[in-house]
């Protein structure tokens, strides 16, 4: 699994306040944080209003590539600010979104032609998110399809097939995973991605739901996910999914983890 | 999810004690117990010496009996003592278990023709547990058409594709779940069942291991598991899973289950 660490993100209010006061230790702190958790990219989303939201990204690339090796994760729903900041990466990362709504990838896939970039691609269009599978499906055929246009391979893209709240819709994760096979199915080289937390909107013990869902995607052939490798229970949880995946090696991974200390009951933490 | 209690089990030591002591306040409460904590069966398995087998499943099922108003999941790996204490049990529950080895099935099957009574078919034979899927599923096809000659329908069959651990086979829940989706293709009515430990057997934090696998079978369909229903976190693990498998219309059965306290982190125990 490819961990995109989610922590550097102005929407979450400690962050916000960070980004305001230009607090760039705690910043750095996160970014080193993540990555010595586990994570493979590192995700800057501003968070800000339009007109600071360039100069937001910008600091907070720098101060992510200056602590830390890992690529960046840029994450903006404007392809404009993501084609104006991408020039401020030290190397290949992901481009955090395109999608069918407007121009999106019109304009992101010609920045990314010939370079090693990777892009999440999120199954919505001008009319919102599909309730339906095939929608989702016929929306991941176009954005890889145009993708190809750009010479853009299918192991650089990574479909998000947009989970929904269960508590909205019963069937939501039984649709993600549909839809994940689907696109296997007709992309085999194609990564398929997900957040872990819109699952459990509206409901209690959140966690325990986004444990179970992260479980079912990794069992379901899911390659990367967005999320907080400083969460221990949710880490624990990857690597036993792993484990029963059969995607470790004599179960390798998860004893050295548990071995180092790494997963199971933080015996040190205050309880 | 049925679930069938799995704690009155002289294999473990604490109950081999209460056996031998006859002591018969413990089994009693370990009875309440699982009824009270949603366990639909109470299995009860003597593990004793085979010349005092019977005599003690006899005892077990009169205390349990008794105790509570669920049917037994009565446990033995000798079909002749299922043959001779069936008649103590005052309702139809469940036999555990037939497979191909010997003559399981012709002692059992006559037995429950023409009542009510379900039955565990394990998918091995004289040969062991086979360690490819479609040997199971040629096993569980053989348990399945034995018992439509004795009128036993597929629904009072639980076949339990005998989940390996996996320290020794990597791919065993992708083989659990392989024969599970092709029994039930094969036979929509039949019932899929497992115990929930074997799997991490070898194995650090066996219960997270336990936890994900667990998850991962409800996902893929399974009926019904052999387990402890007064493990808080498995229950709390197994609600969650009915939720992401959609199962539980609105949430509701989880969110019910939270509110009594039922489930997540328990905060009247010392920790």
């Amino acid at each position: 699994m490819i961990i995109i660490g989610e922590k550097i993100n102005g929407t979450i209010p400690r962050v916000k306040k960070a980004i305001e006061e230009r607090d760039e230790a705690f910043i750095r702190d996160l970014a080193v944080k993540q990555a010595e958790a586990g994570a493979d990219y590192i995700d800057v989303c501003a968070g800000t209003a339009p007109e600071v939201e360039e100069e937001t990204l910008k600091w907070l690339m720098e101060i992510v590539q200056d602590a830390v090796d890992k690529p960046l994760c840029i994450d903006s729903p404007n392809p404009k600010t993501i084609e104006h900041v991408l020039k401020y990466a030290q190397q290949p990362g992901i481009i955090n979104s395109v999608s069918e709504e407007r121009n999106k990838c019109e304009i992101i896939y010609p920045l990314i032609k010939g370079t090693q970039w990777q892009v999440i691609g999120l199954t919505c269009d001008n009319r919102g998110i599909p309730s339906d599978v095939q929608t989702r499906i016929d929306i991941a055929k176009i954005l890889v399809e145009k993708a190809q246009k750009y010479d853009i391979s299918p192991e650089r893209i990574h479909i998000d097939p947009l989970v929904m709240a269960l508590a909205t819709d019963n069937q939501s994760v039984q649709k993600f995973v549909e839809t994940l096979v689907s696109i296997k199915k007709i992309f085999p080289n194609v990564k398929v991605t997900s957040g872990l937390s819109n699952v459990s909107f509206g409901m209690p013990l959140r966690k325990v739901i986004n444990q179970a869902f992260l479980t079912v995607a990794i069992f379901a052939g899911m390659d990367s996910a967005i999320m907080d490798p400083c969460n221990r229970e949710m880490m624990t949880t990857l690597l036993a999914a792993e484990a029963i995946a059969g995607q470790d090696r004599h179960c390798r991974k998860f004893s050295n983890a548990y071995r180092k200390g790494l997963i199971g009951p933080n015996k040190d933490a205050a309880r």
